[in-house]
């Protein structure tokens, strides 16, 4: 049996100008690229990976497919639903592989961030690997995230010295914080969760980074919580949707000011 | 006062097809490159960094500027050492950018993986800003990590479905791996730490990674631990150098096999 070859390319944080060499050359070895165009992926950033493809492919001879992704129950059993969601995606994906590509073609599908991190592409494709019922050659492309933009904009180190970074998301945040012996980085918080952090601490906050809609706030959390609130809320009101992170450092007690 | 401005440029883990396109449009804006030649580094990468320039400057009014780094020392008080070093490439720093970097020129310094991560240029720069000797306007640009690199060679996510990923370093992994929720991602491990772990865990490890020389091992790590030890040792017998990195994650307790 012939092997379908796939690429999963991280194409970094919404700047085309955050793709790497390496995930340019990996996009012109592809003919086939898979492309969500409804469901939960907001309108800009469906369209900005075609505006990527636009800029960096060499050649003419390639084809977008581009496929409804299912939508995630929002119930409380966040790991059921989402285990539900990728079995949806799963046999929606192997579809769409069997009938659009061929078996001596190359498809690639373009994560935003880098696959490695709090995205279900790899799993997915995993999955239809290991099932056997189409045979898959894949290979990787790392992508810088937006934990990366954020620390480069406020220009910071994530760690402190030789000490330890844990990268959450806002829903275990409480659980995590406790915890953790050095900086918290926290993706994917839709509750404001930072809000209901008790401890004394440091925050560096960004919304839409490397974009050209781009807010960036920073300072002590108690001074800066209400702002990012405001902030946020208010962009995700005038533009319809949000994408933010932020990082988290406890103060020191001899720190000044 | 002018400002000097200077680039802080992540140019990925070694292979230069990691740098993006940001770090290549960053370093061309640069005319003078500050790069560590002797002391800790080793010969291969700082032949790198002029690899990296040769092939991606489009222009040739550019000069490198090479320094050396003075020498940690290594006690048992790892803080203090840190410390005192900082202290000592701080002020070789500031005088390097006084003396070699014009008021109207920009400087760059390439930085391996990403800057935000167990790096100390931003801090050392940083601290010459604070200082006020020297006027300096600074950005940063990212760059892909290691641990990046490492997960996509083994085609893995780091994190399990909503959970945490703890970064952290060979020194610190006892301390930090009994409160970690999820996967925890090690660098800078030069005392082969996860042969200390009793957990029962899968390793994902990688030397040299992205490179001609790279070596993949993974697998339950009480099979695979002693195996990583050798092509590790080997390795570095044989090139002189190493540098590696590796992601743990807990096994389940209904995982087969």
């Amino acid at each position: 049996m012939l092997k379908r070859k796939l690429l999963v390319i991280g194409i970094g944080a919404g700047n085309p100008d955050h793709v790497t060499i390496e995930a340019v050359e990996a996009m012109n070895r592809a003919s086939v690229f898979f492309i969500p165009d409804k469901g939960d992926e907001k309108t800009e950033l469906a369209s900005l990976r075609r505006t990527i493809l636009e800029r960096f492919m060499r050649h003419d001879s390639y084809r977008i497919v581009p496929f409804s992704v299912p939508k995630r129950n929002r119930s409380d059993a966040y790991e059921r639903d989402v285990d539900e969601w990728h079995a949806a995606i799963e046999e929606m994906h192997e579809t769409l592989i069997a009938h659009e590509l061929g078996e001596d073609e190359t498809g690639a599908f373009l994560v935003w961030g880098d696959p490695m991190l709090y995205d279900s592409t790899l799993r997915i494709i995993d999955r239809i690997a290991a099932g056997g019922k189409i045979a898959l050659d894949y290979a990787v492309i790392p992508g810088i995230t937006s934990l990366q933009v954020l620390a480069a904009r406020h220009r910071i180190v994530l760690n402190a010295i030789g000490r330890p970074v844990t990268i959450t998301t806002g829903r275990r945040l409480a659980e995590d914080l406790p915890g953790s012996a050095g900086s918290v980085a926290v993706m994917l918080d839709g509750q404001n969760a930072y809000g209901d952090v008790d401890e004394d601490m440091d925050i560096w906050w960004g919304a839409y980074l490397g974009m050209p809609d781009e807010i960036l706030v920073s300072g002590r959390l108690a001074d800066v919580a209400d702002e990012i609130r405001e902030k946020r809320e208010s962009a995700r009101r005038d533009k319809g949707w949000i994408m933010d992170s932020y990082i988290l450092k406890r103060r020191e007690r001899d720190d000044p000011g």
